[in-house]
């Protein structure tokens, strides 16, 4: 709702914001009336009464509004004087500022980028309930610096976890948190290169922001080739010194790495003594069968495992696991430094006991069937036009186009307004493959409510 | 509520958890059986039917929890043979699996070491609410990727309070969140080694993490002498590319940077072009009179503003900011890397509400009466015995000891399971200053309700 007041005996179209309290509402605009000198410093506003009378609104909330404000510094509140817009209001505003950006609220436009849950999906509420039992229960120590490894708490109900749903053999003493994918990725980056590696296996598609990464440290990257197998470990280089994998859901592509190329990604490993990174991001999500279990438990002491919250709940949490060979932890540890700035200590109180108390399984179950409805309407939409590779699984899947199609679909999605990402983007830069054309749609990144509007855009937009 | 239930043929005791509902409860019950061999792996379930009328509950609950037990992998179904305990629950079980260890719940020790708020302060109820409301709040986009600086609501609550209680010229578009000093440090140093520079000036008393941080960057460190008016910024060196300093209060000797030696490192960066990082870990700490500005405010184009929640608050929130003088954004932004892996949007969300709100300022301001009180009776139970060097400030204090002091003491609280630290701990290798014999006691550490014994055991330490 919008509402405009004429008041301070002239028109100040104070806006209240859409879904906030009356209070916060009348804060804001007020906040906003100083901050953009709509509202001159020094200006005496009305008494709270007046003012409470003049918009027909309870006393209490204008005077609540006035010592938010007053708190905030916008307002100065003085015996005799009344309450004023701060100088400072000004001293702020004449500052070679650059313009306050307001935060983004929506996005009118279409996304199917891929990389992003369904953020309207995040479940706030068992969230937040999860938080008061973990900041209710929590020892002192733990608001403290702490282990660099992150909270047992969290490291013991991931073990479980990981164990039972994705067949990880996890010890909590070996689990080491991060801030994300990322950061793991950049903590082993530090390890090998402290090794002399130097050079890491990459598969031939995949996010350059990991390869940037493991390059930033100095790392050549070599690209496998992709195929409806996933990668080719067979053609594992002995100079490679380690292989970053998505046997789960080869991301992009989409394909599921077979049990023989899972052997001779082992077999590869134990042969040269490299390490395999497992990067398993989406592997709760499998729509066809039962999850196929992680490649780490073939060979715990090879392979590192890495998982992550940013697609089962939601990026913002900035938060992943590590599971680490037992010869490997204290590298691991030595790389990621003495401080611990995984992520925030409550977050990860909360996320423990979110686990703990069955809501993460919940939370999974009720996403899995959200995108597994998607992906069926994906294809029964797109179904007689354009092929669907990749298995029935994840946040993505991968529409296959005649030659040019990749250009046109992203012209013609450009023109909707729909962010859409070709594979072609995705394909590492010394690939030798024969070129694939090829739409990546993120189906899990709409909201509920816009996916409909989203999945018909796309659906127009294919050649 | 815990019921127990026979069936199965056997006396099988199934505990439903307190406060679930009937069918998680079942689920768990049933997990929890098979995870721990009771439910021997191959055992055939009743149908869904029959344990639903054994149990007087609705069949779908009986037959979902079955399916979420099969989805996980403890179960199989298959056409024919019904509903088993799965064969991988004994595997998983005779894992040779480490002792899980609890979590430490409480240091029976007194602890003096400095550098940790009193963690028994954390303003649990009031971050809660703050969160609560952060969370009903929150766009969705706020679950996602975002801003590489951090969240922008955070970024302006900042911009408000850094001004007005810090006098920091902040603009939200220039401010950068972290996961604390360290993070920021290390960006600044990645930044540094970028731009060729290979010696950073710092104080000649100091943390040696900080100092490994930039040594782990590839950049030499050059001590500054300290004394009673603070680092000699008027022996920086045209070799340095920047100095770190805390301005405020030297860590760890307690002096604050004179109006003089101030100017002097600022016309030390015009005329060399270096950079000074302002490490304002406890300027809201200051106990004497009105809190001296921040250095950043003589010269907002040469100064990286650095401050944290870690002493304000909780190092355990993970949450550090910059004010980035404004032609260094971009370095700041490519050094910090295309991923935020700063802290928690959660929190973010939660600490730009908290300080919106006032909380910030009313718990700042309870920390503040704590401290003070805690300061005045520590100057009181020493008073004779030892001088009390430093400002009136911070969470520590220095106590300046006879020659053989620190040896003597540091061996008399060892007796008494007393955490202190030494000031020579402190200082840089390479010094050329006349060492200095004293205790850096940090005060602010202990809990309210351990502090008098702390202190007492200090008293009882000292020679």
């Amino acid at each position: 709702m919008t509402e405009s007041w004429a008041t301070f005996g002239a028109d100040l179209h104070l806006e209240l914001s859409a879904g906030r309290g009356l209070r916060a509402g009348l804060t804001e605009a007020l906040r906003e009336a100083a901050r953009s000198g709509r509202l001159a410093p020094g200006t005496r506003l009305p008494s709270s009464r007046s003012l409470a009378a003049d918009l027909g609104i309870a006393r209490n909330t204008v005077a609540e509004a006035y010592a938010e404000l007053v708190a905030e510094g916008w307002l100065t509140a003085r015996q005799g004087s009344g309450t004023r817009v701060a100088e400072r209001a000004r001293e702020r505003r004449s500052a070679p500022a650059a313009p306050v950006r307001r935060p983004v609220r929506a996005r009118t436009s279409y996304s199917l980028f891929p990389g992003t849950p369904d953020l309207g999906g995040f479940p706030r509420a068992a969230w937040l309930s999860a938080a008061r039992r973990a900041l209710t229960d929590a020892p002192n120590e733990a608001f403290g610096y702490g282990d660099p490894r992150g909270r047992v708490e969290l490291r013991e109900a991931l073990a479980g976890y990981l164990a039972r749903a994705r067949g990880v053999h996890a010890d909590p003493e070996r689990i080491v948190l991060c801030s994300g994918f990322a950061h793991g990725v950049m903590v082993l980056a530090k390890l090998l290169r402290a090794r002399r590696v130097r050079e890491v296996a990459v598969e031939g598609y995949g996010l350059d922001v990991h390869r940037d990464l493991l390059t930033a440290a100095g790392l050549r990257t070599r690209p496998l080739e992709v195929d409806a197998a996933g990668a080719h470990t067979q053609s594992l280089s002995p100079a490679s010194g380690a292989v970053l994998l998505t046997p789960a859901h080869q991301f992009p592509t989409g394909a599921a790495l077979t049990p023989v190329r899972r052997a001779a990604a082992v077999d590869w490993a134990r042969s040269t003594g490299g390490l395999i990174l497992e990067d398993d991001y989406d592997g709760e999500f499998r729509y066809d069968r039962q999850p196929v279990g992680a490649l780490q438990g073939l060979d715990p002491g090879r392979v590192v495992y890495l998982g992550t919250a940013s697609k089962s709940l939601a990026p913002g949490l900035r938060m992943g696991w590590m599971v680490v060979p037992p010869a490997l932890l204290d590298e691991v540890l030595a790389a990621k430094g003495r401080i611990d700035w995984s992520s925030s200590a409550l977050d990860q109180l909360t996320l423990a006991e979110f686990i703990r108390s069955g809501a993460y399984d919940r939370h999974v179950r009720g996403m899995r069937l959200r995108y597994r409805r998607r992906r069926d309407e994906l294809v029964a939409a797109v179904g007689d036009r354009v092929a669907v590779s990749g298995i029935a699984a994840g946040l993505h899947a991968v529409l296959d186009l005649p030659p040019g199609g990749e250009r046109a679909a992203l012209r013609a999605a450009a023109w909707q307004d729909l962010g859409l990402q070709s594979l072609s983007w995705f394909r590492h830069p010394e690939s030798t493959a024969a070129p694939r054309e090829a739409l990546v749609v993120g189906f899990g990144t709409p909201t509920q409510s816009a996916w409909s509007a989203t999945l018909a855009a796309l659906v127009a937009a294919l050649p």
